[in-house]
């Protein structure tokens, strides 16, 4: 199943994803209030949908250092944090930079040498864990979507924290849809723009695997029905204004988005 | 005025706080669906009421050094990153630590060393805003209250990022209330453990205020009604389960936590 959300007369709404139209939903398929499925409201055609980012996460999780040959390929750029990880650490991004398929991506006028796209596999919990097992860390992931982990280095190496660097507004595009059915790990992640292919990687070729984070994150802390934890890019490339980015993950869907120039402001 | 959210039969409502009781509010006096006031939905007496995070917001902004003294400890310490900073710059803490007046800070099993409160200036955003001036940063604080930035030391020093040093569950107390009509920056922030003085510093005395804060974060990202931003602390101190902890702003109010330690799980 492909769950999404959309925008209907400006409010969010959750729907499931058909081959033409869009069925809209009661309620969250994440947490139904009855325990039973959400009813079908109304649908709106695919081709005309606002896709929103699939999910508010409660806790917006994500993996850094978690491709071998990412992680070597920052250490030869002279990144210091450049470190093959000996246990699965988890860091946080912001929902203010969530943006959906579709929509833009703006590129702050102020950004200037690598800007650049991090094709993510995304994995959205579905129930309320703490001190989880493998095996209850398996079964608490709801489905998986995709993430661009946009990112503007100058910015990432000039400051302590991530805030702009991966945090500004439209950074974080997510979707188009959670797929329930897929085997995420075995799937191929491809990066293109403008319709080029510019990173192709296995996209279950981690360090360590959605489930070991998971297990790691509830020694400590309690995971929610919608956290999600984005799990890091094996490659990246640069993007411009103009461009068009698609993140594909086969199984999964595209997620794509045009990047604009940020226009001027008062 | 004093806003608060409270616990009514599991639910979560907001809350106006007077002497003795808490009159419960139809709707988040941050954001009255109709542009007006909300209107009072019952009572509870404050004695029995259970406090929760006096909000969840959409982002949970974290500033880290902020007050000279801080910083200058810090550095004795032997913490690289403890350098006066020519600019601000914003963290983040997740929603999954938040816990409200009086609820228990859970002690991990596994921390050993310095476990540390900082006691916070915390301002809570009104409307949404990007590119603010700072006059209209001022205009955007709906109003102030008080955060414990507990703090496991060895993890932080351990760890490359802060999750499970600052965001372990339990370990950011928000609350009791927050208070519309204060000169927040004209106060006294006030640390006490089992009732007795163990910090006390001027609140406003920063190196950079929540204004200029609120300024550069709104160049790269739209801040949100409900979003909060956690003003840092100039002095921390040791607590250990047992002991129970208040931070007191004046003009405020107080925030106080017991600590307890962590209990045996499956």
């Amino acid at each position: 199943m492909k769950y999404t959300r959309v925008s209907v007369g400006g409010r969010a709404v959750w729907g499931r994803v058909g081959e033409e139209d869009i069925e809209l939903l009661s309620e969250s398929p994440l947490e139904p209030s009855l325990g039973g499925e959400p009813t079908v409201i109304g649908t709106v055609p695919r081709a005309t949908a606002t896709w929103l980012p699939v999910v508010v996460p409660p806790v917006f999780y994500a993996v850094g250092m978690n491709y071998r040959r990412h992680i070597e390929h920052a250490a030869k750029l002279g990144n210091p944090a450049a470190v093959i990880p000996d246990h699965p650490e988890v860091g946080y991004r912001a929902n203010s930079a969530l943006t959906g398929h579709r929509s833009p991506i703006v590129k702050p006028a102020g950004v200037e040498g690598r800007f650049e796209a991090e094709p993510e596999l995304v994995a959205v919990i579905g129930r309320t864990l703490r001190h989880a097992t493998y095996e209850e860390a398996r079964k608490s992931v709801f489905g998986w979507t995709i993430g661009n982990d946009v990112s503007a280095r100058t910015w990432q190496h000039q400051d302590r924290t991530f805030w702009r660097s991966k945090n500004s507004d439209t950074f974080k595009p997510m979707g188009p849809w959670i797929e329930t059915d897929v085997d995420a790990l075995a799937q191929t992640t491809t990066l293109r723009v403008n319709g080029e292919v510019r990173a192709s990687f296995p996209t279950g070729d981690m360090v360590f695997d959605p489930f070991d984070y998971i297990v790691e994150i509830t020694k400590h802390i309690t995971m929610q029905p919608g956290d999600v934890l984005w799990m890091g890019a094996e490659s990246t490339c640069q993007i411009e204004a103009g461009d068009v980015v698609d993140v594909e993950i086969s199984g999964i869907g595209v997620l794509s988005n045009p990047v604009h120039p940020e226009g001027n402001h008062v």
